[in-house]
């Protein structure tokens, strides 16, 4: 993720200038530095004290992220931070703290809200073209799992994987009562765990959802929403690599992305864009760090839900940008 | 349904010969006999003394069911019956056991089997293509509510639609363990009351398995499964009239049929046409008693799991065609 | 095709009862009359003079129609021919007459009139809804070449294949001025000769139309067509099998139908049971000998713009089911 | 295009640094040297004068191109050139001439063949995977004819529209023997005259081609391509703005763009971005000066073939990237 921000920053955002890469290994701090022909070096201070730097992009793992944001914060660095801040709850609202009290922008990697087809779908709903929603349906699968060695680092498929889904599907229908997850471990039980799961959702608004995830799609890296409402309903998708239809062999085919950093390569430009811009002119940031927060609590919240076999209710303070979601 | 039956056996499934209508009333029994310039009566009796009929198509209201299913196979009848064949498990058997007994056929009404679509997803399954099975989903949703009094006398969205979805899960995927259902009252909560559902499932197999039902679609008639695998995935349905596009006003349109007998009207003759020749040839029907009282099953299980608001196990005696469902 | 027919008559249109097979091969009448249980002979005036028989549908090879036409008038049987009705317009001409002298429908073979999504882009650009026609398009293309004897014996893709496309045109946008043919030999030039072709053409109306035809596409068989008006455009055709989409191996794949027989099964039935309603109700049929002459005329001038290698005129006398087309 | 390219520069392409911009309309050159933050004047020389400056993209009107071209080459700046380079053959010539006697690099504005859709299909076609090409097609169309103003200053739709249809042809089929065009005036034939066009072409290999064009499309900017080869067939094309479908009122519908700039806005950045590729990396531009000639000499050979109405033949010179298309 850390290269593939730097070279957007670097290449496809021209409205960001690259100042500087930083990596706590040499080796990968040199190369990308070198490739992209800009200041590297392997100590996070490098970003803090350097004055020419406003604004941090955080793709470090994720243990590490919270207290970045909080270093940052403290040399008035903004912050686009990869999800989620932290493994827990308190360490996340610490991490939100400092960015308020310091005063400096924090933005959630939630990369799927810059797509223009969801994009697309929020505007057309907030315009209220949709009416009022009935049902979301959300899929988003992988094509293959991540080494094992990656799964066990980067935690369930709920906070990991699922998490995007939580996000899109508060920011595209509302907050969310309930959560009720099933799980399965298919493919490979006794290594890979659960790789495949079904969360329904109960929004406060009465509105039922549905996010199926699965680590071993096999077909392709496939990722949908779908909002059902009064007025109109809305699919939201794009799974093909390119607009190309290939005839053969008795088939018409289109191909599959492979995996979410192709799927999602226009989104990913287009998020440092817009935070780009937030910082330029002093504006909310679109993914707030209690977004953040939220999604975390829903895949949280998944994962009890899946332990104990039972529905969990979401509790929420306040509203807005400001909501804090907690399990009931 | 009755029209439709006998539409079909009168003009398009040539292997049948319509020989008489049979209505209570009088004026409907008269103009359907006449448009279609066959015998018609009033009286149920006519059909079972009639020895020019083998085989009788029972779509009367559902309470008539099982009785009618009992007279035909004491009059040695074959029997094809629009489902469910009664609203109670014991009288469900009793007619299943009636066909048994007398050594007649008796096929439930579960005409999306016999969809082009669907069957070759079925074979291409069969056949091994998708290997083992990750996930199953089905879409089905109306246009719009029948009139509150036709929702009041057939039952709930559970055993009037989503038992369409329940038998599929079972043919292509296989015998459930378990039913979890969540469901909203949402367009009109004090009369239509719950409109828009949700059930998981969990195949024998290990298998997930998502249906979501509406009354209030809004945009058309819209019925689509997926099933994916460790091999393949594969989409059904045909939410479209014709295959013609509409190009006009910056849009590309096609058109959603709207209701099911638009959306399957191949699929009833196909029906009709698979049962005329399990008579002739003396072969198994394709739909038996027992998945007519599975699906049933499922369906009041769903309605307990909603009612109680937790998972609902199913029990199983038996396998394959004989396979009796009960609750647990 | 013959056989077609007849399993049609037999099985899928109700409203025809299927009397007699006749062949001039004993097997093969011997075959088809067995296996769908009716009465098979090797004469033709065997149809003559059963006076059962209200209607014939002729499938023999081309050179016989014309004749059998003739002898059919004049024993007051109603027809059905497959297209062409012969291969020079004199014969054609003939034949016509003699139907018309004798009182009897003639229906000249064009099946795709009747598929359901032909037939409902008809009825909305009669209905106005296109506007004014600006282009045609329309694209038909074989899987692989019949074998080199049938290609002799079918005369040109012209007359064989575009026939169809000439009166798709004629049927959904109107009388014809001109046409300019190009032709390539392209995969096999010494044996199969020209396998590839585009007709431009000229409407009266001054719209323009192409027509692009292959005998070796090689994914599939592929049969689309496109009206775009000053109000709409719309899009028609079936490429695919069944509406499942299959999902594997990084692709997303539908499977194309490999003949005309598989893309037009149900159009087939209809245009059978569609004939059999013009002669109950005795009603003009929905293709007219005119109508067979006039595509069968462009067919010839296809070949002769392309020998010579210039734009050939079309003359017209008399209008609507009347019309008689000719070469100027 | 001036703008498009300029905020492109600016904003969407990070190796280019966007230096200056020049208008002849004082307020033009203010109001987009303004927005983007970088210097601007009215004079020409000013570009060729600033030693910042490494190359200069040519969006004038048409009939400065040539000019302006000889001015950049004689400065030593590499050069971006809109089509066409100039509305004669001789004056194209000699600006190609100038750009090679100055060691200039000279790109032609065909920003299609960066499309990502378009280029997948050429890398296909490039490895072989089409096998021999028997039939290319291209849909080339409005939504609405420009003003009456725009459509007399920028020349036929041949050598203003179909010229990117003429250019495509021969990148992914290869070089053109001849040209046969038709044309029609139905929309408004007093003001705007032809208004739709279709271009039959024969390309050196034996394959045939056809092109359709249209100012009055109604429905939305179309722009598609398909390649029929022995192996297989691609169809390439992307008329929808984003990956959302909006299904209410019966119908599941997608967006068309509105124009070639919202359809081809990736292309327009792709373009540039590999444009300043080829001048830091001193290699070959994608789009030599005789590409422009060669598209340019197509679309006056479709204007004669539609003026005599006949057939055009084409003659070329050299081979390759040096290949000079003149008409025989």
């Amino acid at each position: 993720m850390g290269r593939r921000h730097a070279s957007n920053a670097r290449y496809k955002v021209g409205s960001v200038d690259l100042i500087r890469i930083v990596d706590a290994a040499p080796s990968v701090a040199a190369e990308v530095g070198e490739s992209l022909n800009v200041a590297w070096s392997t100590e996070f201070d490098d970003l803090l004290t350097d004055p020419m730097v406003d604004a941090v992009v955080i793709a470090a793992p994720t243990p590490l992220h919270a207290e970045m944001v909080k270093l940052c914060a403290a040399a008035s660095k903004h912050i686009l931070c990869e999800k989620p801040i932290a493994l827990d709850v308190e360490t996340t609202v610490e991490a939100i703290e400092a960015a308020r009290k310091h005063n400096v922008k924090l933005q959630v990697g939630f990369h799927r809200r810059f797509d223009p087809a969801w994009r697309a779908a929020f505007d057309r709903i907030q315009a209220g073209e949709l009416g009022e929603v009935y049902q979301f349906h959300s899929s988003h699968r992988d094509l293959k799992p991540p080494s094992l060695e990656r799964v066990r680092a980067s935690g369930s498929i709920f906070v990991d994987a699922a998490i995007h889904d939580f996000d899109i599907a508060r920011w595209l229908v509302g907050e969310i009562d309930e959560i009720t997850t099933f799980g399965a471990a298919l493919s490979n039980p006794d290594q890979l765990g659960l790789d495949n799961a079904v969360s329904v959702l109960r929004f406060a608004s009465g509105a039922l959802g549905v996010i199926d995830n699965s680590r071993v799609a096999g077909y392709g890296y496939d990722c949908r929403s779908e909002v059902m409402g009064s007025k109109a309903t809305v699919r939201i998708g794009h799974p093909t690599q390119t607009d190309i239809e290939w005839l053969a062999d008795g088939h018409e085919s289109v191909d599959f992305v492979r995996d979410f950093a192709e799927g999602f390569a226009e989104a990913y430009g287009l998020e440092l864009s817009d935070f780009a811009e937030a910082v330029r002119l002093d504006k909310e940031v679109a993914v707030s760090g209690e977004d953040g927060l939220a999604a975390f609590v829903l895949g949280t919240a998944a994962e009890r839900s899946l332990a104990e076999g039972r529905t969990v209710r979401l509790n929420r303070k306040g509203t807005g940008r400001t909501v804090k979601y907690s399990m009931a």
